[in-house]
């Protein structure tokens, strides 16, 4: 029989918890939030919710932090004392080398696996649980000091118990590849998003003009802003590399179009049409 | 009776052809690609397909040109010989100051309206087209100095048989609005792009962890580039500045990045999630 407890209820956690609730005899939901324990129970997406850490961890044989990464790293640091000897924990936090030094600090009686499943949405909270989420996505597997042959185990099945595929990497590698690909698209969002709003304290017709290109290029500055903060501060300077590398290719563009230099820019526009068009996910 | 001409049964062309047929006694498609117009005739796209201007436009009574803006900028100084007296233009550019002038420098006989339909897709040609692309959009009107009453009801009422809802503009404010909410959208997404590309030339995994943030983010950088150049080359000032309004947020996201500005930082990402969630087409 195995127990798996996933600390945290949220989009992530309470997918989760939905799409592998076939594939274990108990799934524990902890959160410090009632209406939410209340409704995931009520909901069926857990057996049972408990509200404090202490009262939830110590029968689960998988552990799942579902948490904004600060507080991952706060939970690593400071509730393994309630986890049960032999335990495997993992997490589904956004950037991994802080987590993953936290996970090598564990003490030696624990398995533990870094995991970053490559999904979210601009929505956030239990109601917003999706069984599908995880489907058909990729599932990065950092591996720790304290990954043992069953704790990698256990968590590979887990991703694929949620339909995902795992990739395997070192936690500095997905940094960087997360930081370009997630945390700069994310910035540039946030940023363009800003730009906009303000243009439009005076122009009252800005809104009414925006459409599917505005909608889709900001989508993500929507997310939840306390987790992407605690993404930005775990992961500043790979993130700020990402961005100086942008804003090269955004000055290399906007120059060109400064010179209306039309051969380059089309060499530049096609470049990239072809690179995205060659993106099917 | 009236005969509708549409120059150009591309993705913008065609749709409208497939949306306001029902409203028409005849509709003409004029195309160079032979191809395009048999396809557009056996699907009952348009009556019927002509492959020169004056094959097709003296039998017109509304002229709607759908091509890139510079091709529809010599359209308007070339074409108009083939025009019939009275007929009535507009077009479906992205940007509005240059076809403007173009329509206003028309012989007085013809009636003139300059339109831009806010909808679009990253795919292109006649294959994509869709009756329901205009529907519930946003079809900004820019009046020139041929814009006659007649010619006024007639590019309105057209845009409200394509499902769309008209707003009148000046070309000056609309161009500007269009730079800001649709051609830096474009620029950010390419740009990203490239930056994402140059990457993944040195790090193989790029492509397997970029999920929906990505492709969201740069979604628009796959379309039509020869569309997207006439955009910018003639939009270059106003796109320049707000790129470099963009720019200027973005910098103040990385200082407060830099320096761990976590107040900071929270304000204005706060302050962008409110903003984009309140945009909800």
């Amino acid at each position: 029989m195995t127990t798996i407890a996933i600390v945290g209820l949220g989009l992530m956690g309470a997918s989760l918890a939905k799409a592998v609730r076939p594939h274990y005899d108990h799934i524990i939901g902890v959160t410090r939030h009632e209406e939410t324990g209340r409704k995931a129970v009520a909901r069926g997406i857990v057996d049972v919710a408990a509200m404090s850490y202490d009262m939830g961890l110590p029968g689960a044989d998988i552990i799942v932090l579902a948490a904004p990464v600060r507080i991952i790293l706060s939970q690593l640091r400071q509730a393994n004392q309630h986890f049960k000897p032999g335990a495997v924990i993992t997490d589904l936090g956004s950037t991994k080398r802080e987590i993953v030094a936290a996970m090598n600090a564990l003490p030696d009686q624990f398995g533990a696996v870094g995991s970053h499943p490559m999904c979210g949405k601009e929505i956030s909270g239990i109601d917003a649980a999706d069984e599908t989420l995880y489907r058909d996505k990729t599932w990065v597997i950092c591996k720790t000091t304290r990954t043992t042959p069953a704790a990698h185990e256990a968590i590979t099945q887990l991703a694929q118990n949620a339909g995902a595929s795992t990739l395997e990497m070192d936690a500095e590698r997905h940094d960087a590849i997360a930081a370009m690909v997630s945390h700069l698209p994310y910035s540039v969002a946030a940023a363009l998003t800003s730009a906009v709003d303000g243009f439009s304290q005076s122009e009252p017709l800005t809104w009414d003009v925006a459409a599917s290109g505005f909608r889709d290029t900001t989508r993500v500055a929507a997310g939840d802003v306390t987790m992407m903060l605690d993404i930005l501060l775990t992961n500043a300077d790979k993130t700020l590399a990402a961005i100086r590398d942008f804003q090269f290719n955004l000055d290399q563009f906007a120059a060109m179009l400064e010179r209306k230099d039309e051969p380059g820019l089309r060499a530049f526009m096609d470049m990239a049409a072809q690179a995205r068009r060659g993106f099917t996910k």
